[in-house]
Protein backbone atom coordinates (compact mmCIF):
# COMPACT_ATOMS: atom_id res chain seq x y z
CA UNK A 1 0.00 0.00 0.00
CA UNK A 2 2.85 2.50 -0.42
CA UNK A 3 1.91 5.62 -2.69
CA UNK A 4 2.98 5.63 -6.70
CA UNK A 5 1.97 9.28 -7.11
CA UNK A 6 3.57 11.87 -5.18
CA UNK A 7 1.42 14.97 -3.73
CA UNK A 8 2.55 17.42 -6.68
CA UNK A 9 1.80 15.14 -9.08
CA UNK A 10 -1.60 14.08 -7.37
CA UNK A 11 -2.98 17.67 -7.15
CA UNK A 12 -2.05 18.43 -11.04
CA UNK A 13 -4.49 15.43 -11.34
CA UNK A 14 -6.93 16.73 -9.49
CA UNK A 15 -7.43 20.21 -10.98
CA UNK A 16 -7.20 17.80 -14.47
CA UNK A 17 -10.24 15.26 -13.66
CA UNK A 18 -12.17 17.87 -11.70
CA UNK A 19 -11.99 21.21 -12.79
CA UNK A 20 -15.40 22.58 -11.06
CA UNK A 21 -13.59 22.42 -7.44
CA UNK A 22 -10.25 23.60 -8.40
CA UNK A 23 -8.74 25.74 -5.57
CA UNK A 24 -11.58 24.14 -3.30
CA UNK A 25 -9.06 21.38 -1.43
CA UNK A 26 -5.51 21.32 -1.03
CA UNK A 27 -3.86 18.41 -0.26
CA UNK A 28 -1.22 18.95 2.82
CA UNK A 29 0.25 15.57 3.00
CA UNK A 30 0.21 12.49 1.43
CA UNK A 31 1.97 9.84 3.34
CA UNK A 32 2.05 6.04 3.51
CA UNK A 33 -0.48 6.35 6.56
CA UNK A 34 -2.18 9.40 6.32
CA UNK A 35 -3.20 11.56 3.71
CA UNK A 36 -4.72 15.02 4.81
CA UNK A 37 -6.83 17.36 2.44
CA UNK A 38 -7.53 20.84 3.21
CA UNK A 39 -10.93 22.75 2.31
CA UNK A 40 -10.67 26.14 2.04
CA UNK A 41 -13.52 27.40 4.33
CA UNK A 42 -13.78 30.95 1.98
CA UNK A 43 -13.94 29.24 -1.16
CA UNK A 44 -16.74 30.69 -3.42
CA UNK A 45 -17.80 27.14 -3.58
CA UNK A 46 -19.26 27.52 0.00
CA UNK A 47 -22.17 29.56 1.53
CA UNK A 48 -21.71 33.49 2.67
CA UNK A 49 -19.96 33.34 5.68
CA UNK A 50 -17.78 30.38 5.34
CA UNK A 51 -19.78 28.37 6.95
CA UNK A 52 -18.54 24.41 5.54
CA UNK A 53 -22.09 22.87 4.97
CA UNK A 54 -22.84 18.82 5.13
CA UNK A 55 -22.67 18.37 1.60
CA UNK A 56 -19.31 20.60 1.52
CA UNK A 57 -17.98 18.22 4.26
CA UNK A 58 -19.06 14.91 2.46
CA UNK A 59 -17.20 16.41 -0.41
CA UNK A 60 -14.20 16.97 1.50
CA UNK A 61 -14.01 13.38 2.62
CA UNK A 62 -14.95 11.89 -1.32
CA UNK A 63 -11.71 13.80 -2.27
CA UNK A 64 -9.67 12.54 0.67
CA UNK A 65 -10.41 8.99 0.29
CA UNK A 66 -10.16 9.31 -3.66
CA UNK A 67 -6.29 10.91 -3.46
CA UNK A 68 -5.54 7.82 -0.74
CA UNK A 69 -6.61 5.24 -3.43
CA UNK A 70 -5.65 6.77 -6.35
CA UNK A 71 -2.13 7.74 -4.75
CA UNK A 72 -1.47 4.42 -4.82
CA UNK A 73 -3.27 2.60 -7.56
CA UNK A 74 -1.83 5.14 -10.08
CA UNK A 75 -3.79 7.70 -11.99
CA UNK A 76 -4.26 5.67 -15.10
CA UNK A 77 -7.37 3.61 -13.17
CA UNK A 78 -10.77 3.94 -12.93
CA UNK A 79 -12.29 4.73 -9.51
CA UNK A 80 -16.02 5.05 -8.54
CA UNK A 81 -17.63 6.00 -5.01
CA UNK A 82 -19.97 3.20 -4.45
CA UNK A 83 -20.47 3.54 -0.83
CA UNK A 84 -19.98 6.73 1.84
CA UNK A 85 -21.15 6.41 5.31
CA UNK A 86 -20.82 9.71 7.46
CA UNK A 87 -21.85 11.44 10.63
CA UNK A 88 -21.78 14.77 11.40
CA UNK A 89 -21.13 15.44 14.88
CA UNK A 90 -20.45 18.59 15.66
CA UNK A 91 -21.19 21.93 14.14
CA UNK A 92 -18.21 23.27 12.24
CA UNK A 93 -16.06 26.59 13.17
CA UNK A 94 -17.36 29.59 11.29
CA UNK A 95 -14.64 30.94 9.24
CA UNK A 96 -12.28 27.66 9.47
CA UNK A 97 -10.80 25.33 7.12
CA UNK A 98 -12.12 21.81 7.61
CA UNK A 99 -9.21 19.35 7.55
CA UNK A 100 -10.05 15.94 6.41
CA UNK A 101 -7.30 12.72 8.18
CA UNK A 102 -8.00 10.28 5.62
CA UNK A 103 -6.89 6.39 6.52
CA UNK A 104 -7.07 3.80 4.18
CA UNK A 105 -7.69 0.19 5.86
CA UNK A 106 -7.80 -1.68 2.69
CA UNK A 107 -6.95 -1.88 -0.56
CA UNK A 108 -8.46 -4.88 -2.17
CA UNK A 109 -8.25 -6.03 -6.35
CA UNK A 110 -11.78 -4.80 -6.24
CA UNK A 111 -12.10 -1.76 -3.83
CA UNK A 112 -10.85 0.48 -1.60
CA UNK A 113 -11.83 1.43 1.73
CA UNK A 114 -11.07 4.52 3.59
CA UNK A 115 -11.52 6.08 7.13
CA UNK A 116 -11.44 9.97 7.49
CA UNK A 117 -11.93 12.13 10.28
CA UNK A 118 -13.02 15.97 9.63
CA UNK A 119 -11.43 18.75 11.64
CA UNK A 120 -12.44 22.15 11.87
CA UNK A 121 -8.95 23.75 11.76
CA UNK A 122 -6.93 23.86 14.83
CA UNK A 123 -9.53 21.95 16.89
CA UNK A 124 -8.76 18.13 17.93
CA UNK A 125 -12.49 17.23 18.23
CA UNK A 126 -13.92 15.86 15.08
CA UNK A 127 -16.85 17.46 13.55
CA UNK A 128 -17.69 14.42 11.24
CA UNK A 129 -16.63 10.73 10.63
CA UNK A 130 -16.87 8.85 7.79
CA UNK A 131 -15.98 5.65 5.84
CA UNK A 132 -16.21 5.68 1.91
CA UNK A 133 -15.62 2.45 -1.00
CA UNK A 134 -14.49 3.02 -3.96
CA UNK A 135 -14.82 0.65 -6.54
CA UNK A 136 -11.98 0.00 -8.51
CA UNK A 137 -12.75 -1.61 -12.08
CA UNK A 138 -10.72 -4.45 -13.39
CA UNK A 139 -7.93 -3.11 -15.73
CA UNK A 140 -8.99 -3.77 -19.96
CA UNK B 1 -46.95 11.89 10.81
CA UNK B 2 -49.27 14.01 8.60
CA UNK B 3 -48.04 17.11 7.04
CA UNK B 4 -48.21 20.64 8.80
CA UNK B 5 -46.03 22.38 6.70
CA UNK B 6 -47.69 22.76 2.13
CA UNK B 7 -45.65 22.77 -0.71
CA UNK B 8 -45.71 26.40 -1.19
CA UNK B 9 -44.94 27.46 2.32
CA UNK B 10 -42.11 24.79 2.28
CA UNK B 11 -40.63 26.01 -0.88
CA UNK B 12 -40.29 29.51 0.32
CA UNK B 13 -39.10 27.89 3.41
CA UNK B 14 -36.24 26.42 1.44
CA UNK B 15 -35.55 29.85 -0.34
CA UNK B 16 -35.03 31.12 3.08
CA UNK B 17 -32.69 29.00 4.74
CA UNK B 18 -30.63 27.65 1.78
CA UNK B 19 -30.23 30.74 -0.31
CA UNK B 20 -26.97 29.44 -1.62
CA UNK B 21 -28.96 26.60 -3.32
CA UNK B 22 -31.76 28.50 -4.53
CA UNK B 23 -33.02 27.47 -8.13
CA UNK B 24 -30.73 24.07 -7.76
CA UNK B 25 -34.29 22.18 -6.16
CA UNK B 26 -37.66 21.93 -6.52
CA UNK B 27 -40.54 19.76 -4.38
CA UNK B 28 -42.47 17.93 -7.09
CA UNK B 29 -44.32 15.99 -4.67
CA UNK B 30 -45.22 16.48 -0.87
CA UNK B 31 -47.70 13.83 0.33
CA UNK B 32 -48.00 12.16 3.89
CA UNK B 33 -46.05 8.50 2.00
CA UNK B 34 -43.92 10.35 -0.60
CA UNK B 35 -41.99 13.47 -0.87
CA UNK B 36 -40.38 14.08 -4.41
CA UNK B 37 -37.51 16.54 -5.15
CA UNK B 38 -35.58 17.42 -8.22
CA UNK B 39 -32.24 18.24 -9.30
CA UNK B 40 -32.05 20.45 -12.18
CA UNK B 41 -29.90 18.84 -13.77
CA UNK B 42 -28.44 22.40 -15.63
CA UNK B 43 -27.84 23.98 -12.57
CA UNK B 44 -24.78 26.37 -12.25
CA UNK B 45 -24.25 24.65 -9.12
CA UNK B 46 -23.41 21.30 -11.33
CA UNK B 47 -20.35 20.83 -13.53
CA UNK B 48 -20.10 21.52 -17.15
CA UNK B 49 -21.98 19.50 -18.70
CA UNK B 50 -24.75 18.59 -17.06
CA UNK B 51 -23.35 15.35 -14.71
CA UNK B 52 -24.37 15.22 -11.84
CA UNK B 53 -21.70 14.50 -9.11
CA UNK B 54 -21.78 12.17 -6.25
CA UNK B 55 -21.66 15.49 -3.66
CA UNK B 56 -24.97 16.73 -5.82
CA UNK B 57 -27.04 13.42 -5.30
CA UNK B 58 -25.68 13.67 -1.93
CA UNK B 59 -27.02 17.22 -1.48
CA UNK B 60 -30.18 15.89 -3.06
CA UNK B 61 -30.51 13.13 -0.78
CA UNK B 62 -30.48 15.68 2.23
CA UNK B 63 -32.84 18.11 1.01
CA UNK B 64 -35.43 16.03 0.20
CA UNK B 65 -34.78 14.12 3.92
CA UNK B 66 -34.90 17.73 5.07
CA UNK B 67 -38.18 18.54 3.25
CA UNK B 68 -39.87 15.01 4.54
CA UNK B 69 -39.07 15.95 7.94
CA UNK B 70 -39.96 19.37 8.27
CA UNK B 71 -42.99 19.33 6.84
CA UNK B 72 -44.40 17.18 9.59
CA UNK B 73 -42.71 19.16 12.22
CA UNK B 74 -42.99 22.45 11.45
CA UNK B 75 -40.74 25.57 10.09
CA UNK B 76 -39.96 26.88 13.34
CA UNK B 77 -38.20 23.49 14.45
CA UNK B 78 -34.57 23.18 14.45
CA UNK B 79 -33.17 20.06 12.81
CA UNK B 80 -29.65 18.94 11.58
CA UNK B 81 -28.39 15.89 9.84
CA UNK B 82 -26.69 13.69 12.00
CA UNK B 83 -26.31 10.49 9.84
CA UNK B 84 -26.35 10.20 6.31
CA UNK B 85 -25.69 6.44 4.82
CA UNK B 86 -25.88 6.08 1.03
CA UNK B 87 -25.05 3.69 -1.91
CA UNK B 88 -24.02 4.62 -5.55
CA UNK B 89 -25.48 1.55 -7.87
CA UNK B 90 -25.51 3.73 -11.43
CA UNK B 91 -24.00 6.25 -13.06
CA UNK B 92 -27.22 8.58 -13.25
CA UNK B 93 -27.79 9.81 -17.27
CA UNK B 94 -25.93 12.73 -18.85
CA UNK B 95 -28.26 16.22 -18.86
CA UNK B 96 -31.13 14.58 -17.09
CA UNK B 97 -32.44 15.87 -14.35
CA UNK B 98 -32.61 13.56 -10.91
CA UNK B 99 -35.61 12.59 -8.50
CA UNK B 100 -35.24 11.89 -4.99
CA UNK B 101 -38.33 10.28 -3.37
CA UNK B 102 -37.87 10.46 0.14
CA UNK B 103 -40.30 8.21 2.80
CA UNK B 104 -40.12 8.96 6.29
CA UNK B 105 -39.79 5.53 8.19
CA UNK B 106 -39.31 7.49 11.88
CA UNK B 107 -40.44 10.24 13.19
CA UNK B 108 -39.49 10.45 16.54
CA UNK B 109 -39.60 13.09 19.63
CA UNK B 110 -35.98 13.62 18.82
CA UNK B 111 -34.70 12.45 15.76
CA UNK B 112 -36.09 11.05 12.59
CA UNK B 113 -34.99 8.49 9.57
CA UNK B 114 -35.91 8.98 6.24
CA UNK B 115 -35.02 6.53 2.86
CA UNK B 116 -34.10 8.15 -0.20
CA UNK B 117 -34.08 6.29 -3.30
CA UNK B 118 -32.36 8.58 -6.41
CA UNK B 119 -33.45 8.44 -9.74
CA UNK B 120 -32.31 9.54 -13.47
CA UNK B 121 -35.63 11.72 -14.91
CA UNK B 122 -37.60 8.75 -17.02
CA UNK B 123 -35.70 5.93 -15.56
CA UNK B 124 -36.93 3.45 -13.22
CA UNK B 125 -33.33 2.01 -11.70
CA UNK B 126 -32.43 3.70 -8.78
CA UNK B 127 -28.95 5.68 -9.31
CA UNK B 128 -28.61 6.47 -5.90
CA UNK B 129 -30.16 4.79 -2.33
CA UNK B 130 -29.86 6.64 0.76
CA UNK B 131 -30.88 6.40 4.39
CA UNK B 132 -30.33 9.93 6.39
CA UNK B 133 -30.89 9.98 10.13
CA UNK B 134 -32.32 14.53 11.26
CA UNK B 135 -32.10 15.24 15.57
CA UNK B 136 -34.74 16.84 16.04
CA UNK B 137 -33.61 19.30 19.63
CA UNK B 138 -35.92 19.58 22.29
CA UNK B 139 -37.94 23.14 22.20
CA UNK B 140 -36.77 25.58 24.41
CA UNK C 1 -33.15 -10.19 -11.95
CA UNK C 2 -34.66 -12.50 -12.31
CA UNK C 3 -34.92 -15.47 -9.94
CA UNK C 4 -33.06 -19.07 -10.93
CA UNK C 5 -33.47 -20.56 -7.18
CA UNK C 6 -36.53 -21.42 -6.01
CA UNK C 7 -37.95 -21.29 -2.68
CA UNK C 8 -37.43 -25.08 -1.86
CA UNK C 9 -34.43 -25.17 -3.24
CA UNK C 10 -32.90 -22.31 -1.46
CA UNK C 11 -34.12 -23.30 2.11
CA UNK C 12 -32.04 -26.18 1.32
CA UNK C 13 -29.35 -24.26 0.91
CA UNK C 14 -29.57 -21.97 3.70
CA UNK C 15 -29.61 -25.47 6.05
CA UNK C 16 -26.50 -26.70 4.34
CA UNK C 17 -24.00 -23.63 4.01
CA UNK C 18 -25.76 -22.10 7.68
CA UNK C 19 -26.17 -25.30 9.87
CA UNK C 20 -25.86 -23.35 12.82
CA UNK C 21 -28.87 -21.29 12.57
CA UNK C 22 -30.91 -24.01 10.89
CA UNK C 23 -34.40 -23.22 11.91
CA UNK C 24 -33.62 -19.26 13.29
CA UNK C 25 -35.27 -18.04 10.05
CA UNK C 26 -37.80 -19.29 7.04
CA UNK C 27 -38.16 -18.11 3.36
CA UNK C 28 -41.99 -16.70 3.46
CA UNK C 29 -42.21 -15.57 0.11
CA UNK C 30 -39.22 -15.40 -3.00
CA UNK C 31 -40.56 -13.33 -6.01
CA UNK C 32 -39.19 -11.13 -8.47
CA UNK C 33 -39.50 -8.32 -6.57
CA UNK C 34 -39.90 -9.21 -3.15
CA UNK C 35 -38.22 -11.42 -0.49
CA UNK C 36 -39.81 -12.07 2.93
CA UNK C 37 -37.91 -14.43 5.36
CA UNK C 38 -39.13 -14.74 9.52
CA UNK C 39 -36.77 -14.64 12.47
CA UNK C 40 -38.55 -17.11 14.85
CA UNK C 41 -39.08 -14.95 17.97
CA UNK C 42 -39.19 -18.53 20.40
CA UNK C 43 -36.20 -20.04 18.76
CA UNK C 44 -33.10 -20.95 21.20
CA UNK C 45 -30.82 -18.55 19.21
CA UNK C 46 -32.16 -15.58 20.63
CA UNK C 47 -32.15 -14.54 24.18
CA UNK C 48 -34.99 -15.80 27.24
CA UNK C 49 -38.39 -14.37 26.27
CA UNK C 50 -38.37 -13.86 22.94
CA UNK C 51 -37.02 -10.09 22.70
CA UNK C 52 -35.13 -10.19 19.46
CA UNK C 53 -31.80 -8.63 19.90
CA UNK C 54 -30.18 -6.20 17.85
CA UNK C 55 -27.07 -8.59 16.26
CA UNK C 56 -30.48 -11.38 16.23
CA UNK C 57 -32.29 -8.18 13.56
CA UNK C 58 -28.73 -7.81 11.75
CA UNK C 59 -28.70 -11.67 11.33
CA UNK C 60 -32.34 -11.16 9.89
CA UNK C 61 -31.61 -8.32 7.13
CA UNK C 62 -28.09 -10.36 6.32
CA UNK C 63 -29.87 -13.59 5.15
CA UNK C 64 -32.21 -12.18 3.76
CA UNK C 65 -29.96 -9.94 1.31
CA UNK C 66 -27.68 -13.15 0.50
CA UNK C 67 -31.29 -14.96 -0.42
CA UNK C 68 -32.16 -12.34 -2.09
CA UNK C 69 -28.84 -12.31 -4.15
CA UNK C 70 -28.41 -15.99 -4.25
CA UNK C 71 -31.59 -17.08 -5.60
CA UNK C 72 -30.66 -14.61 -8.81
CA UNK C 73 -26.71 -15.79 -9.47
CA UNK C 74 -27.35 -18.98 -8.42
CA UNK C 75 -25.96 -21.47 -5.53
CA UNK C 76 -22.93 -22.35 -7.21
CA UNK C 77 -21.35 -18.73 -7.10
CA UNK C 78 -19.62 -17.56 -4.04
CA UNK C 79 -20.67 -13.92 -2.06
CA UNK C 80 -19.63 -11.67 0.84
CA UNK C 81 -21.29 -9.48 3.08
CA UNK C 82 -19.01 -6.15 2.48
CA UNK C 83 -21.01 -3.56 3.82
CA UNK C 84 -24.30 -3.23 6.34
CA UNK C 85 -25.55 -0.14 7.27
CA UNK C 86 -28.52 -0.43 9.69
CA UNK C 87 -31.15 1.99 11.61
CA UNK C 88 -32.91 0.68 14.70
CA UNK C 89 -35.90 2.31 14.92
CA UNK C 90 -38.70 1.35 17.00
CA UNK C 91 -38.16 -1.92 19.89
CA UNK C 92 -39.61 -5.23 18.19
CA UNK C 93 -42.48 -6.56 20.23
CA UNK C 94 -41.74 -8.77 22.96
CA UNK C 95 -42.82 -12.84 21.56
CA UNK C 96 -43.69 -11.91 18.11
CA UNK C 97 -41.72 -13.03 14.84
CA UNK C 98 -39.70 -10.57 13.12
CA UNK C 99 -40.43 -10.06 9.20
CA UNK C 100 -38.05 -8.96 6.88
CA UNK C 101 -39.07 -7.38 3.34
CA UNK C 102 -35.82 -7.06 1.12
CA UNK C 103 -35.82 -5.92 -2.43
CA UNK C 104 -32.64 -6.24 -4.54
CA UNK C 105 -32.05 -2.47 -5.43
CA UNK C 106 -29.14 -3.64 -7.90
CA UNK C 107 -27.36 -6.59 -9.29
CA UNK C 108 -24.04 -5.66 -11.02
CA UNK C 109 -21.24 -7.97 -12.14
CA UNK C 110 -19.65 -7.91 -9.06
CA UNK C 111 -21.48 -6.37 -5.86
CA UNK C 112 -25.70 -6.50 -5.33
CA UNK C 113 -27.39 -4.17 -3.40
CA UNK C 114 -30.23 -4.95 -0.98
CA UNK C 115 -32.59 -2.86 0.93
CA UNK C 116 -34.69 -4.37 3.82
CA UNK C 117 -37.15 -2.91 5.85
CA UNK C 118 -38.08 -5.26 9.19
CA UNK C 119 -41.39 -5.16 10.90
CA UNK C 120 -42.69 -7.13 14.21
CA UNK C 121 -45.15 -9.60 12.83
CA UNK C 122 -48.43 -8.32 12.29
CA UNK C 123 -47.08 -4.26 12.39
CA UNK C 124 -46.39 -2.11 9.47
CA UNK C 125 -44.00 0.21 11.14
CA UNK C 126 -41.01 -0.99 10.87
CA UNK C 127 -38.29 -1.60 13.56
CA UNK C 128 -35.27 -1.65 11.41
CA UNK C 129 -34.45 -0.25 8.15
CA UNK C 130 -30.89 -1.96 6.51
CA UNK C 131 -28.62 -1.51 3.37
CA UNK C 132 -26.57 -4.78 2.61
CA UNK C 133 -23.71 -5.31 -0.13
CA UNK C 134 -22.96 -8.68 -1.26
CA UNK C 135 -19.51 -9.01 -2.90
CA UNK C 136 -19.56 -11.36 -5.86
CA UNK C 137 -16.40 -12.64 -6.69
CA UNK C 138 -15.62 -13.46 -10.39
CA UNK C 139 -15.93 -17.26 -11.73
CA UNK C 140 -12.94 -19.12 -12.09
CA UNK D 1 -14.96 12.18 28.90
CA UNK D 2 -13.38 10.09 31.55
CA UNK D 3 -14.44 7.07 32.29
CA UNK D 4 -17.04 6.91 35.64
CA UNK D 5 -17.05 2.95 35.70
CA UNK D 6 -14.28 1.37 35.71
CA UNK D 7 -13.24 -2.23 34.27
CA UNK D 8 -14.63 -4.82 36.78
CA UNK D 9 -17.36 -3.29 37.43
CA UNK D 10 -18.44 -2.42 33.71
CA UNK D 11 -17.43 -6.46 33.56
CA UNK D 12 -20.33 -7.26 36.21
CA UNK D 13 -22.72 -4.83 35.06
CA UNK D 14 -22.45 -6.71 31.11
CA UNK D 15 -22.96 -10.52 32.80
CA UNK D 16 -26.35 -8.87 34.44
CA UNK D 17 -27.84 -7.05 31.46
CA UNK D 18 -26.52 -9.98 28.65
CA UNK D 19 -26.31 -13.02 30.21
CA UNK D 20 -27.24 -14.70 27.37
CA UNK D 21 -23.98 -14.16 25.85
CA UNK D 22 -22.04 -14.22 29.36
CA UNK D 23 -18.44 -15.77 28.58
CA UNK D 24 -18.65 -14.64 24.81
CA UNK D 25 -16.60 -11.32 25.20
CA UNK D 26 -14.24 -9.98 27.68
CA UNK D 27 -13.01 -6.42 28.48
CA UNK D 28 -9.09 -6.72 27.72
CA UNK D 29 -8.63 -2.54 28.80
CA UNK D 30 -10.78 0.18 29.42
CA UNK D 31 -9.32 3.56 29.04
CA UNK D 32 -10.02 7.36 28.06
CA UNK D 33 -8.91 7.03 24.68
CA UNK D 34 -9.25 3.31 23.91
CA UNK D 35 -11.25 0.51 24.82
CA UNK D 36 -10.55 -3.31 23.80
CA UNK D 37 -12.81 -6.43 24.03
CA UNK D 38 -12.02 -9.90 22.84
CA UNK D 39 -14.51 -12.28 21.24
CA UNK D 40 -13.82 -15.62 22.19
CA UNK D 41 -13.65 -17.62 19.02
CA UNK D 42 -14.08 -20.84 20.70
CA UNK D 43 -17.50 -19.63 22.32
CA UNK D 44 -20.57 -21.62 22.12
CA UNK D 45 -22.20 -18.81 20.41
CA UNK D 46 -19.85 -19.57 17.45
CA UNK D 47 -20.36 -21.95 14.25
CA UNK D 48 -18.35 -24.91 14.47
CA UNK D 49 -14.52 -24.59 13.65
CA UNK D 50 -14.41 -21.05 15.31
CA UNK D 51 -14.68 -19.05 11.93
CA UNK D 52 -16.62 -15.77 13.27
CA UNK D 53 -19.39 -15.05 11.42
CA UNK D 54 -20.46 -11.46 10.16
CA UNK D 55 -23.56 -11.55 12.91
CA UNK D 56 -20.74 -12.18 15.84
CA UNK D 57 -18.44 -9.50 14.50
CA UNK D 58 -21.71 -7.11 14.52
CA UNK D 59 -21.94 -8.37 18.43
CA UNK D 60 -18.79 -7.61 19.36
CA UNK D 61 -18.48 -4.17 17.74
CA UNK D 62 -21.75 -3.04 19.13
CA UNK D 63 -20.87 -4.23 22.79
CA UNK D 64 -17.51 -2.43 22.30
CA UNK D 65 -19.22 0.93 21.45
CA UNK D 66 -21.64 -0.13 24.55
CA UNK D 67 -19.22 -0.46 27.03
CA UNK D 68 -17.20 2.73 25.75
CA UNK D 69 -20.22 4.40 26.01
CA UNK D 70 -21.40 3.57 29.49
CA UNK D 71 -18.32 3.66 31.25
CA UNK D 72 -18.75 7.17 30.94
CA UNK D 73 -22.60 7.72 31.42
CA UNK D 74 -22.74 5.32 34.53
CA UNK D 75 -24.61 2.10 34.63
CA UNK D 76 -27.81 3.92 35.47
CA UNK D 77 -28.82 5.83 32.21
CA UNK D 78 -30.17 3.62 29.13
CA UNK D 79 -29.04 3.52 26.07
CA UNK D 80 -29.69 1.81 22.73
CA UNK D 81 -28.25 1.20 19.74
CA UNK D 82 -30.06 3.57 16.64
CA UNK D 83 -27.44 3.03 13.27
CA UNK D 84 -24.57 0.86 12.45
CA UNK D 85 -22.30 1.45 9.62
CA UNK D 86 -20.07 -1.76 9.36
CA UNK D 87 -17.48 -2.80 6.71
CA UNK D 88 -16.22 -6.43 6.50
CA UNK D 89 -12.52 -6.05 5.01
CA UNK D 90 -11.06 -9.29 4.96
CA UNK D 91 -11.88 -12.87 6.32
CA UNK D 92 -10.74 -13.22 10.19
CA UNK D 93 -8.46 -15.71 10.53
CA UNK D 94 -10.18 -19.47 12.01
CA UNK D 95 -9.51 -20.05 15.17
CA UNK D 96 -8.93 -16.81 16.04
CA UNK D 97 -10.11 -14.43 18.91
CA UNK D 98 -11.13 -10.87 17.40
CA UNK D 99 -10.44 -7.77 19.24
CA UNK D 100 -12.29 -4.78 18.87
CA UNK D 101 -10.68 -1.37 19.47
CA UNK D 102 -13.55 1.27 20.59
CA UNK D 103 -12.42 4.99 20.64
CA UNK D 104 -16.02 7.33 21.25
CA UNK D 105 -15.71 10.29 19.15
CA UNK D 106 -18.50 11.42 20.51
CA UNK D 107 -20.25 11.68 23.92
CA UNK D 108 -23.27 14.10 23.85
CA UNK D 109 -26.18 14.71 25.83
CA UNK D 110 -28.45 12.61 23.74
CA UNK D 111 -26.49 10.58 21.49
CA UNK D 112 -22.85 8.81 21.19
CA UNK D 113 -20.45 8.05 18.05
CA UNK D 114 -17.94 5.13 18.60
CA UNK D 115 -15.65 4.22 15.86
CA UNK D 116 -14.38 0.76 16.41
CA UNK D 117 -11.61 -1.13 14.32
CA UNK D 118 -11.98 -5.22 14.59
CA UNK D 119 -8.83 -7.15 14.26
CA UNK D 120 -7.98 -11.10 14.04
CA UNK D 121 -5.81 -11.52 17.61
CA UNK D 122 -2.06 -11.20 16.19
CA UNK D 123 -2.62 -9.48 12.94
CA UNK D 124 -2.58 -5.79 12.72
CA UNK D 125 -4.28 -5.19 9.36
CA UNK D 126 -8.17 -4.88 10.47
CA UNK D 127 -10.82 -7.23 9.53
CA UNK D 128 -13.65 -4.79 9.74
CA UNK D 129 -14.62 -1.26 10.57
CA UNK D 130 -17.82 0.00 12.13
CA UNK D 131 -19.34 3.62 13.35
CA UNK D 132 -22.42 2.78 15.73
CA UNK D 133 -24.58 5.67 17.19
CA UNK D 134 -26.38 4.87 20.91
CA UNK D 135 -28.99 7.13 22.02
CA UNK D 136 -29.10 8.43 25.43
CA UNK D 137 -32.89 8.88 26.70
CA UNK D 138 -33.14 11.71 29.06
CA UNK D 139 -33.15 11.45 32.51
CA UNK D 140 -36.87 11.21 33.92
Amino acid sequence: MSIVVGKDEMAAFLAEVFPQVDGMFTIERLENDLTVMRLHAHDRHLRPGGTVSGPAMFSLADVAAYVATMSRIGREALTVTTHCSIDFMRKPEAGRDVLAHARLLKLGRSLSVTDVLLFSDGSDKPVAHASLTYSIPPKG
